[in-house]
């Protein structure tokens, strides 16, 4: 089948899978100037295309690479091509065959400066329709400002400072596919797919085996008022919070001793701010104790030291293709993890001149001046802080032995926020029942059954996964870490 | 602070973090020779106990493995401390020390045959109820009888032709934290936590990365009944029956190119047989191609090859263990994979005298019989069709370029049942309407403008774990190899 416009150029016919040719696709991210000379064929996205004089100038992309291919007028090349090629609708997907140059100067406006293609065939494998939503390069303009840590959404677009446009959040999530085009979505969501690399290779190691626990559930997970209800087959039922109380069955009652969950979690809140969303990634983990939640806490420290370790070693490119975007200075973490008490945390503040009693819960104001006073003082932008009060924590905690009004429980948080909550749990069936009633939960029986055929003493966390990534690169809002983020404003796409 | 019982026996204190001692446990799994005439500290469940004479003789279990422990009155050891053990509850936490001897006979009873400990101090961690709703060795025994393929449970407890107890499937789930326990199920999710390591090993090493889309959608996900609906803040919404448009937008809309996903997939299907879920877990798949869906074949019949030959070397005990209650033959599969058209899978079974036409759908019957057939001519347990009817196939896949009574698509089957899905997939955003239309599908605005500003040539396919883990395990229900199983009617514990 030839193409609408000739034997070089023109619309494709449809990819349909009629035949499998021997042509050899080149990938844009590998053409180097040791191809000078030779022919090759790429496909991507035409990220911009403009005549100049009798020629046409275009850059091609792939993922997080961009190469230059220019369109001469001349005895093989008509001038139907080079008009052709000048007038195809930005963002389409071509077919671009042509010999590699290396050219007097490097090219700045692309990611392989050092070569160029001379087109000589160029077919339109998908062609985007004339009116793009918004530009392409409006959308990777660096931040021009921090955003606050109010509202869940910027306007449509901005006006900046410096009189360019920028696309405003909600203009970007609605058409999410355009959006995570830029070099900065292509950087971050492969930096979270790392994420979870790093986290299974680290708990593997460490003889941990992956669950897949039940998203729906009868009755409330743990007794929130934050759940999304539905109807199964004529019963009650709604969406787990969390793996929680399956997580300590497998590992505690079932004999797994070690376990963890990467998937979704669900939360009915209504909230609208940057940090909450409605469905986010759970990465969870729970493991038998000998003796004390401090084995917990090794783990979590080893874990986290893991991934950041990994992202700086891994995602180097892609942690600079994001900082273009959206400035941000790199993690500071210790080896190990610095640990605070609660007590202690709420002591630094209290010295700040910031009110905070021993036994109340932290306000997210709060957490955030924790954090910064805790960089300047230890140099860290990550720690975790233990023994939180027990009033503060689910029925499941296992209470403090020493002091009844704490708990055996932490959070760990990145930049002043938090990313993980955990704790020892209880699993003395008698103990939950108490817990539970104390708290006014309506805890399911078979829970607290499976702790009736001997239990082994556990501890664990769940780790939000977005957050990490957003906090992590220092995003301005969780939904920039959320491939379809869904809050109470959003359901599409 | 003492147990109960004394300094050397008793119901410990609860495991509550007081102190962290030097104390050093030793797994179940390395109590070897080696260790003759050395102290060590185990903890486990209490498989069995039982008094002979003056003595106590005990199994202590730890997931896959067994040891046994004995006690007998001496100078150093009291009636009491004997009796104590003899009387605690089976499947009770128990810490048990003592010396590594080695029996002059092996122990059959043990996985840890060549040692044995001569407890000289044991202590109830967890102790277990006295009435256990089934016995662990009755939960153990081998299979009697392949179960049929018809209903989702056997009774209660069936008395076997052997005269011994076999514990039904719907009391072992009801239990599912004491079944769980059992040598074939600490197998099968440890076979299953593998099969989620080398299906996203493959992948990466293929530059796959890995997505987590919305589980809650507007709107049906494919258009089909069998969906759970809930109000999302007074809008109408539901759960995703696989991450199918979401892996599209993601792969060929947004620049991605190859993703993939594992993560909970929901059908409120009212199906009550032994290989239906109203729950699962989806490994899906979705790439962008050159030029023919040949190229997605190629990588799933590489990642299914990598999945076997790991389960087969990383899990061989397991694979041993499961066997010795539900006795099965290895799986048998090709390399590459071997590969019919639907045509030729349909005059197969005519040739058996089975009734087959080419463009209607397969009955499970007929595809089990032709998983007989081709078995018995390739040798294969393992094998895919292509080149389904379109008529039976959803509207995002696209149709076969040289009759337009089929399609590019394609089912994986394992023992004669499916295990895989998947096709080409329309990327003209006009054809998605055309097929939408000609199936009377209402799709989701967003869905079909992701395809107007430049789309990918582009396919996948979507694995059901659970069904993978069965059907290579050979078990007779599928809710063997799901955690925590939900079905039309149960949504416990």
């Amino acid at each position: 089948e030839k193409a609408s416009g000739g034997s070089t150029f023109g619309d494709a016919p449809m990819v349909q899978s009629k035949s499998m040719s021997d042509k050899k696709w080149t990938a844009i991210q590998d053409l180097k100037p040791n191809l000078a000379g030779k022919e090759v064929l790429i496909r991507g996205y035409l990220q911009t295309t403009r005549l100049m004089g009798k020629g046409a100038f275009t850059l091609i992309r792939s993922s997080l690479y961009t190469a230059q291919g220019v369109c001469f007028e001349s005895p093989t090349i008509p001038k139907e091509m080079v008009k052709y090629i000048g007038a195809l609708p930005v963002e389409s997907v071509v077919d671009v065959k042509g010999i590699v140059t290396v050219p007097n100067d490097p090219i700045d406006s692309a990611t392989q400066k050092m070569v160029e293609i001379q087109i000589s065939e160029l077919y339109c494998v998908s062609k985007a329709s004339p009116n793009l939503p918004f530009l392409m390069e409006d959308a990777c303009r660096p931040d021009f400002e921090q955003e606050a840590d109010v509202g869940a959404y910027t306007g449509e677009e901005v006006a900046a400072a410096d009189g360019l446009v920028r696309v405003g959040q909600e203009m970007r999530l609605d058409h999410r596919w355009i959006d995570l085009r830029t070099p900065a979505n292509q950087s971050i969501f492969r930096v979270e797919s790392m994420v979870g690399t790093l986290f299974r290779e680290c708990l593997i190691a460490k003889d941990f085996i992956e669950i897949h626990t039940p998203k729906l559930i009868g009755g409330s997970s743990e007794g929130g008022a934050d759940i999304f209800e539905l109807d199964y087959f004529g019963k009650p039922a709604c969406l787990s919070m969390s793996p929680q109380l399956h997580k300590q069955i497998t590992a505690a009652c079932s004999g797994f001793e070690r376990v963890f969950e990467t998937g979704p979690v669900f939360r009915a809140e209504n909230s609208n701010t940057r940090r909450h969303l409605c469905e986010f990634t759970g990465f969870d983990l729970e493991m038998a104790i000998s003796e004390h939640y401090d084995e917990v806490l090794q783990v979590f420290s080893d874990l986290f030291i893991h991934i950041f370790d990994g992202l700086n070693t891994r995602c180097a490119a892609e942690i600079e293709r994001v900082r273009e975007q959206h400035p941000f200075e790199d993690l500071k973490y210790l080896r190990p993890t610095l640990k605070i008490t609660y007590a202690e945390g709420c002591a630094l503040l209290r010295e700040a001149g910031i009110e905070q009693d021993d036994y109340e819960d932290l306000s997210t104001e709060n957490e955030k001046k924790l954090g910064g006073i805790v960089k300047q003082k230890y140099d860290t932008d990550f720690f975790f802080m233990d023994k939180y009060p027990l009033s503060v924590r689910p029925f499941y905690t296992m209470p403090c032995p020493d002091n009844p009004k704490l708990s055996n429980s932490y959070d760990f948080f990145i930049r002043g926020q938090e990313i993980l909550s955990g704790a020892q749990r209880v699993h003395d069936p008698d103990m939950i029942l108490e817990r539970a009633k104390a708290l006014g939960i309506d805890v399911d029986e078979s829970y607290v059954n499976s702790f009736r055929h001997g239990a082994l003493p556990h501890g664990g966390g769940g780790i939000g996964l977005e957050r990490v990534v957003m906090l992590f690169l220092g995003l301005p809002n969780i939904r920039k870490a959320s491939w379809f983020p869904r809050d109470p404003k959003r359901l599409s796409p």
